[in-house]
C-alpha cells in the first residue's frame, strides 16, 4: 500500500538527510490520511502534518485522540515533536499580518524538529522604523527566514543590514498584479542584496527545512 | 505627409494638455527623422527627440548643425528648450548605476520643459544608509520620481517615508528573472506604500510628463 | 499583538506621508478585524476599512454600532472621516457600469480624507460622444482618476484632451483575454497619451491616495 | 521538390478560396526562393512575395529582372498583379508612423489582388481630432482595416463610430510592456466596440486577405 | 442614473454602426438589470441580454413576463427581435459538443438582429470525414463562423477549403494546456489559412456582430 | 576532464537504453568540441553531433578530415553511422518548407542509428488534398513523426486518420503569436486526436530517439 | 442530434486508428450524457467514459444499471471492455500519492482496451532507492508510462536507465510555482534523457492511447 | 560621483553583512569601470568583478596591469583575494558541460572570499551512476551548490540523498521550453526534496554569497 510505504521511507530519509518526511495533506483523500494516522499513532512515530484543514483535522482527532497538537493558523498538526534545543538560532521576520500563516508554518516546523525560533511579524519596510527598531534583536540569530508578500522588499532591506544566512519566503496574499505570489517570488530572486536564497511561494515548511539543514552543519 | 502632420499637431496638443509631443525616434527611419528635423529647424520650433541613438544623431547634426544639444547617456536631443523655472520642485532618485540612462531621460525631459530637478543616483535600499542620509533633501520636493530596477524596493521604502507625489519608473537592466523589467514593474504596482504611481519600463520621459502635469496644477 | 501595532503605527505614517494607513480587510480573519475595531472605536480614531465584505461588516457593526458608514458597492467602511474640503479638485471618470465598484472605492477614500470628487460613470470611448459631452466639466479638475477595464482606451483618449494630473486604474471585470485586468493594465502602461500614470488592477484606494499626495502639494 | 509543389498548389487553392497563396519569404533560404522565382517568371504566373528583405530582393531582381515591383517599406514584391477594380471599398487607417510598414503591407496585398484602398496614417486617438476630421471619408468604405500598436485604442473608438466590416491589426513596435505587440493584440480582442475582428501581430497581409474574402461576397 | 443612460445610448450607436448595444449581464447586479428590464419592457424596445444565468433570468421573468425568450444553453434572452430575413447567409460550424454554448450564442445573436443561420455542430477535424461531408452545404454561405476549442484546427482546415468570409471563435473548455482557451486563440491567430479573423475566447456574440457588419455591406 | 567523461559514458548509456548519447554542440565552446572530436576519431567511435553550425564544422573538418558527413540544413554531423536496416518503419511528415531543418534532423538521426525513413514535406492541412493524396503511403509505417509549426493542425488531422505510433514536433518559425513555437506546442498537447505524443520545440533529434525506443520494442 | 453522431462515429475511427473514441464527460451536461448512455446500453456497444464525477455517475447508474464498472479515484466508467490480453507490456510508474488518479486513469484505459499493466506508485526520485529497487521489474516492459508532478524528475532519471518506449504525464497537484502542472510539463519537455515523449497535464487517458498505438505496432 | 560612492560603500556593507560588494560589469559602460578600476588599484582594495567580457577585461588590464587574475569561462576578475581557508566546506556539483560557466563563477567567488571548494561537473541524473559514484565525496561538505539547467533534476535527487545545506542554481542554456532557464528555476522551486533553496538563473555569484553567509555562521 502506497501510504504505508511512504511512512516507512521517512526513517530512511531521516538517516540520510536529517529531515524526516512530513505528510503534505492537501492533495490527499481522508482515507489516505486515515491510514497514515493509524500507522503513526500505532507505532508512536513522530510525524508532522502540513496543509491540514480544520475539518479534516477534526475527523482525524476524533478517531485518533493522540493527534491533538493542531494549529489552525498554520494548518499544521505535530505528533511527538523532538525535544526542544535550548538556544534559539533562527529569527522569522514577516512583513504584514497576512503573512502570519506562513511564518507560523515555519516556526511550527522548526519546533517539531526541536528548534526554537523568534517570530517578529508585521515589520514591512513601508513602515521602515518598525523594522529598524527590531534590527539588533534579529541580527543575533544565525539564520533569518524572511517572509514577505506584495513587493517583498523586506528581505532586500534586511539582507543589506545583516550577515546571517537568509532564506526568503514569498507569500501569495493580495490581488491584481500580486499574481498569487509570483511577483514577490520574482522580486526576491533578483534581490539587490547578495546571498539571499528563496523557496516556493507560501512554503514556510520548506524554509524551515532549509534552516535545519544549515543548523545541522553549525552543530556538527 | 504623415511626419509633417505630426509636427503640426504638437501645438494643438500643447494647447490642450500643456505637453508638446516629443519625437520618439527608435521606431522611425532616418528619412522620417530628416523631414521632422528640417521642419523643426526651419520654423525654429522647440522639439525634444527621445531614444535617438548616437549614430543617427551624428547624421542629423551634420545636416542641421542647430541640432546640437545631445546627451548620449539618455539618448535625448533638445532643440530650443523652454526657459528654466527658478524653483526646483522635482527630485529624481535612482537605485543603481545602471538606472542612470532612465533618470537622465527624466531630468532632460523636465529641463526641456523648463523644470529643474535634483538627481540622486545610486541610493538603492540594499545599502539603506545611503538613502536615509539623503532623505531630508529628497523630502523637500513636491514630486519624487523614483527609478529602480531588479526588485525595485526603493520606491516602497521611500513611499513610506515621504509625502510627496510619487512616480515610480521600473528599469530593464539585469538577467534571469529580471525579465526585462517586468519584475520591477509588477513589484511597483503592488507596492506596500500607498499612493505610488507607475509608468512603463524605462519610461523616464513619461515620468517627467506626469510630473509636469502635476506641476502645472500646483502652479495654476 | 500585531494588529495593535498596526493601528499604532498609522499615526506615525500619517505624520510622515500625510496618509493614515487604512485596514485592508480581505486577507484578515474576523478576530484580527475585531481587535482593530475595538481599538479604533475605543480611542475614537479615524479609520478606513477597504475590501470589507457585507457579511463581515454586519458582524462588526452588530458589536460596534459606531461602525456604520458602510458602502456595499465599494466594500468600504469609514469611521470618523475628516471634515470635507470645500473645493472639488478631483474628477473620477469610468468607462462602464462594471467599473463602478472601483470608482466608488476611489471616491469613498477621497471623501474619508476630506476631499470631495466628481464621479462620472459609463463614458467609455466605444460611445465617444458620451465622453466628449462631459469634457468641459472634467477638464476643470486638477486631478483626474480614469477607471477603465477591457481595452482601457478611455484614459488614452482623455489624456490627449486634458492637461490635468492623470491616474489610471485598470479594472478586472470580463472574460477571455481580459485576463483579470492584465490586458487593461498593460494597455494603460503603454498609453499613447504622455504622462498618464497607473496603479494596480482594481486599486481605487491607491489611486485616491496618489491623488491626495498631489493635492497635498497643491495646497502647501 | 517541395518549393515546386508549393507553386503548383496555389492555383488549386485560388480556385477553392479565391486567394492565391503568397510566398512568405522570411523563413526561406535564398535557394528556395530562387526555385520559386524561376518557376513564377518562367510561367509568367502572378505571385506576391511578403517579408522579403531588400538584400534578398536585390539578388532575385538581378537574376530575374522581371521581378521589379518591390516596396521596401512593406518588404513586398508583386509580380503580375491583377487588374485594378474601379471602386475603392477598403480604408486602411493607422495610429502612428511606426505602423506604416504594416498598413503598407495591407495596401500592397490588396492592390496585388486588384483592390484599391484608401490609406490614412497617423490618426491615433491620443490626438483625437486628427481621427474625427477623417471620419466621413473613412465611413464611406465597406471594409476598414485598423492598424494600431501600443494600447491600440484606435479600433475601439472607430468601431463605435462606423458600421463597416472592421479588421484590426495589432503592431509590434515599442518597448517595455508593449511586449512585441501582445498588449495591443489583447487589447483589441477585448475591445468594447462589438464586431471588431483581429488578425496576428503585424499581419497586414492577413488583414488584406480577410478583406478580400469579404469583398468577394459583396461582389458575388 | 448610469443604467438608464446605457439604454438611451443604444439607439445612437445603432444609428452609427447598425448594431444596437446588447446588455452583457455577468458583471451586473440584479438591481442594475432590473432597471434596464423595466425600461426596456416599458418602452417595448428590442434588447438582447447575454451571459444571463438561469437564476437571474427567473427573477427577471417573474417580474417582467414579457421577457420570456430565454435560451439556457447560450444564456441569452431576446426581447422583440427583428423580423427574420429570408435568405440564410451565415453558417456556424463547431468542432465538439462543448462548443455548443458558444455557437448557440452566435446563432441567437444573429437571429435577434434578423439573420437566419445554419448551425453544424460536432464536425471537428480529428474525425475529418464528418467535416468533409458537410462541406458543400457550408460553402454556400457568405460568412462562416467557425467555433473551435482545444487545438482549434477546424478553422484552418476550413479556411483552406472555402472562400467565404471567415470569423473564428476560440472556446475555453478543457484542462491543462488548454489554458482557458488561450491555446486555441493563439493557434487561430497564426492559422496557416490566410484571411481567417478572430474574436475573443467564447465570444459568440462578437462573432455574430462581426458577421452582421459584413452582411450590412453585402446588402447595401 | 569533463568532455572525456562524457564520451566515455555514452557506451554505458547505450547498453542501458539502446541510445548512444549524441553531442549537442550549440552550448559548447570549440575547445570542448575539439577534445570530443579528437577522442571520437582516435577511437573510431560512432558519434552524432547536433546543432553544429557550418563555421564550427569547417574548423573541425579541417583538423579531423574523417569528420565529413555534414548536413547544413539540419546542422548535423554523423561519424561512422550504424549499418542501415532494410525495412523503412518511420514516416516523417511536415507541414511547411520552414519545417525542413527539423524533419531533416529527425531523418539524419534515424539514419545514424541505422533506421531508414520516408520524408514527406510541405503537406500542411491548409491545403488538405496535398496530405490526403499521401495518406496511403504514410499509413504503411509503424511510427509517424509529424513536424508542424504555426497552428500545428497537421498532427491532429493525421492522428484521426491513421493508427501508427505518433510523435509530434512543434517548430519555432514564424512571428507574432507564433511565440517561438509555444503556440504550436500547446496546440499539440491539447490535440483532439488521442494518443499523439509531443517533444520539445524543434527537437527533431528527440523525436527520432523516441521513434527508436519504439522500434527497439517492435524488433525485440 | 450531435451526441448520436458522436457515438456513431466512434466505429469509423476505431477502424482507421485502432482507438474507439471515449466520452470525455467533464464538459457535457447530464442530458447529453443520458443520450449517449441510452444509445450505448441499447446497442450494447463498448464505451469508456472519462472525467465522470461520482454524482453524475450515480444518476446514470440508477437509470442504466448496466453501467456499473465505475472507479472513483480515476473518475472512469467502463462498459463492456475488451477481453484482456495475456502478456503485460506496459508499466505505469508514478512519483507521489497525489499522482494516483492519473496513473489509475491510464491503467483503467489500458484495461478497457484489453491491455494489462503493472502499476507502481510512490517511487519519486527524492527517495531514490524506492525507484532503484523496482528497476528490474520496470525494465521488463515494452512501454513505460511515467506519471510525475512537481519537478517531474522521475521520467528523466528513468529515461536514462531503461530503453523502453517512454511516455511521460505531468500532473497538476501542488501550489505556488507548480502552476497547475505547467512546471512539470515544461520540465519533461526539456528532459535530459533522450526520447521521452509527453502528453497534456493529467492526461492519463492520452498516455494510455499513445501506449496502445505502440502496442498495436508491436503486435502486428 | 556615483561610481566612487559605490566603491566606498563596499566597506560599510562588508562590516554589516560580511560580504563586500562586487562590481557587476555587464550593465556598466567602460568609463564607469575605468573609474572603479583606478580607485581599486590605487587603494589596493580587494575587489571582485563579475560578468566582465574578455574584450573589456583586455582594455582594463592594459591600463591597470595589476588587474590580471581573469577567468574567461566565468567572466570574473579577482583583485587581491582573501587568503584561502584550509578546510574545504563547499561542494559545487553541476549537471552538464554547459553549466560550467556558472559553477566556475561560484567557485571563483568563493575563492575570492577565501573559501576553497570542490567542483564536480557533468554528473547529471540522466546518467545516474555518474552522480552516485561521487556521492560519498559530495556528502562530506557542509554546503552543496547544485548547478543545473534543462529539467534541473539533479538537486532534487541530491537533496534526497544528503543532509548538507543546499543551494540550487538554475542555468539558462538550451532551446524551446528551456525558456532561458525559467523551466529549471520553477522546477527547483517545487523540488520534492525538502530544504533546497534557490537563487536567480545563472547566478553563481549569488549562490556563493549564500554559502558564505552560512559558513560565517558555522565558523563563529
Amino acid at each position: 500500500m502506497a501510504a504505508d510505504d511512504e511512512v516507512l521511507l521517512d526513517f530512511a530519509r531521516q538517516g540520510r538527510t536529517g529531515l524526516a518526511e512530513a505528510v503534505f495533506c492537501s492533495g490527499k483523500r481522508v482515507e489516505q490520511l486515515d491510514v497514515i494516522a493509524s500507522r503513526v499513532t500505532g507505532e508512536q512515530r513522530p510525524m508532522l502534518f502540513t496543509r491540514l484543514d480544520a475539518g479534516t483535522y477534526d475527523r482525524l482527532h476524533e478517531k485518533y485522540p493522540a493527534l491533538s497538537d493542531y494549529d489552525e493558523a498554520s494548518q499544521t498538526l505535530a505528533y511527538r515533536p523532538a525535544p526542544m534545543h535550548e538556544s534559539c538560532a533562527v529569527a522569522i521576520v514577516s512583513g504584514g499580518s497576512s503573512d502570519v500563516p506562513v511564518s507560523r508554518e515555519a516556526s511550527r516546523t522548526l519546533a517539531f524538529y526541536g528548534h526554537p525560533s523568534l517570530v517578529i511579524d508585521d515589520v514591512g519596510v513601508a513602515g521602515l522604523w518598525r523594522l529598524l527598531e527590531r534590527l539588533p534583536e534579529i541580527s543575533r540569530h544565525k539564520v533569518v527566514i524572511a517572509v514577505a508578500g506584495m513587493d517583498a522588499a523586506l528581505p532586500t532591506v534586511l539582507g543589506g543590514l545583516i550577515g546571517a544566512a537568509m532564506i526568503a519566503v514569498p507569500t501569495s496574499v493580495g490581488y491584481g498584479m500580486v499574481r498569487g505570489g509570483e511577483t514577490a517570488l520574482q522580486s526576491l530572486l533578483v534581490s539587490c542584496a547578495p546571498g539571499v536564497t528563496v523557496v516556493n511561494i507560501d512554503n514556510g515548511y520548506g524554509a524551515a527545512c532549509a534552516a535545519i539543514r544549515i543548523l545541522n552543519q553549525v552543530r556538527d
